[in-house]
């Protein structure tokens, strides 16, 4: 399945473990830059991403895909895929296709999401796609949406997300964590 | 901190490893009373418990708590909690403070999920309770909002779900999944 | 201006006062059918269309379009278009492309709406278009997207829906209203 | 009733045309304080509420109550109010709860709106009130739900809202619509 082989020749490439990237390259480097230096395995890629199975494959302005494999450990209380996961990679698109957007010294923080469950995820769904493209970029807010399909185009969930943009240097003496 | 001991009496009850609860017990069991022996360790805890690491510590009519630790093994690329995580934590609680309120025979499916980040889920942040309380149920749509709390009862997200409620005898022979 | 024109051929063909839809036609008809009504003037258009000045000029399966025009009547405190007027159109396309994919016998209630406001509008604005398309539409739950857009392309908001889809038939007996 | 007789009382005071608030208005006074005035007629009441007969009845820190009377020219096309009607009333209630917590020199943009309808508004519903809380203030963003209600207590929508809080005198040269 090319689906397969395309994430396998990504995976290859990173020989790091997983880790946040260096808050040096955050703050120099455009999004679109960062985005396929984490693809390309020159950045390591993010833990999360490492723990429920999903993996970057896809960069270009406004529009980023994940791909991911639903297993067993992802699973709810009913028997199938808890939608924490499904909005986990919905998150990721979505967000990375504002953030691929952004020229250096820009960051952005997601502000709201908004997913809609379409499909039960099971264990034999097979690897899924959360495609996300920009909608909307401005100076302050920049909005985005997304789907989760699988190989043939079925829809499994879908997104959009509202993300608050920011000057790196501004982050710095005004956080919003407090 | 009592929040610890708290979970620490309810995780000591689970012996078994988590797997999904049996069909049958969903479909003859009130939600209240599932999600009650799921707490108590009379049923094994879903999967994505563990793999996430949070744990249903506390279920009554219409409101449910889960509570959750954040790990570096969730971090997103820029060095906080991933958004997927919180989303996890908020769907669970929501979705399941919908389902309490839900008698035997009747089984729900979660449509839409609307997560707001309010502050970044940090590695010191500590453990994080989400609490999910019904807004309304109908014979046919429930809602729910829930809120991610820090012990000092800090805001870190909030959300609210759309649930679809059925007949699981309905379900069978008219699954939402095709 | 083409949009201009377009719309007014349409309101000619509208001799009666605005009014609800009769119950036997909605019982009767599917919703492209009762749509492409309204449009042509065969059914009255709905009270609330005159009230805000937006009406109904393009229907299509899965894809529906309204017009209408930013008065000062809609202004909120701060002297631009109230959010309310936005919504209305959106909500209008979202619930009214799902309604098209509809078969005779079924109908639907709007069980969300989630609206993003990119831009404020404003007197000059001019008129905006609200063009609802299809997400997904199953036997009880329909989702939709929308975008109010102004002749040049511009977005001012868009929005997405969940619709909970039922037999009218059963709907007589099972009102969802109480 | 009660509710009619409270707004009577505040509507008597309003004796000037519905008009915008003067932009001076808005830039030297804190939200509180100019939501109290629109409320006791020293400032007009936005147009919006008398197309969609809606007015601002109770005023407080953190919580903002509007009543509105459900009328045959809000139909949509099935026989209820739209649900534009809706989303309007709860738009305005949970922007004014933020923005009654802003200081003067803070203004704010609504992003975006999620409501969830849960029964149908009928003629005969009598008047609804929509009662707007903060959730969540910070120095950018900030959050409120809201809930119409009838005068029994029976719940016919809820919504929450995030919005964009910036300095007035940075908007001047840094318009959002641009």
């Amino acid at each position: 399945m090319q689906w397969i082989e395309h994430e396998k020749a990504i995976r290859a490439r990173h020989t790091e473990p997983p880790a946040p990237v260096p808050p040096a390259a955050l703050a120099q480097r455009s999004g679109l830059d960062l985005l396929k230096s984490v693809m390309l395995g020159e950045l390591p890629a993010p833990p999360i991403s490492h723990t429920l199975d999903f993996f970057l494959i896809e960069v270009e302005p406004g529009r980023v895909v994940f791909q991911g494999h639903p297993r067993a450990a992802f699973y709810n209380p009913i028997g199938s895929v808890h939608g924490g996961w499904t909005s986990t990679l919905l998150d990721s698109c979505v967000a990375c296709a504002v953030h691929s957007m952004l020229p250096a010294g820009k960051g952005y923080t997601t502000v709201e999401l908004k997913v809609n469950f379409v499909r039960a995820v099971m264990p034999d769904t097979g690897p899924l796609r959360a495609e996300g493209k920009v909608i909307s970029v401005g100076s302050r807010i920049g909005t985005a949406e997304g789907r989760l399909m699988d190989a043939s185009g079925k829809l499994y969930a879908h997104a959009t997300t509202t993300c608050l943009i920011f000057d790196i240097s501004d982050m710095k003496r005004d956080k919003r964590s407090d």
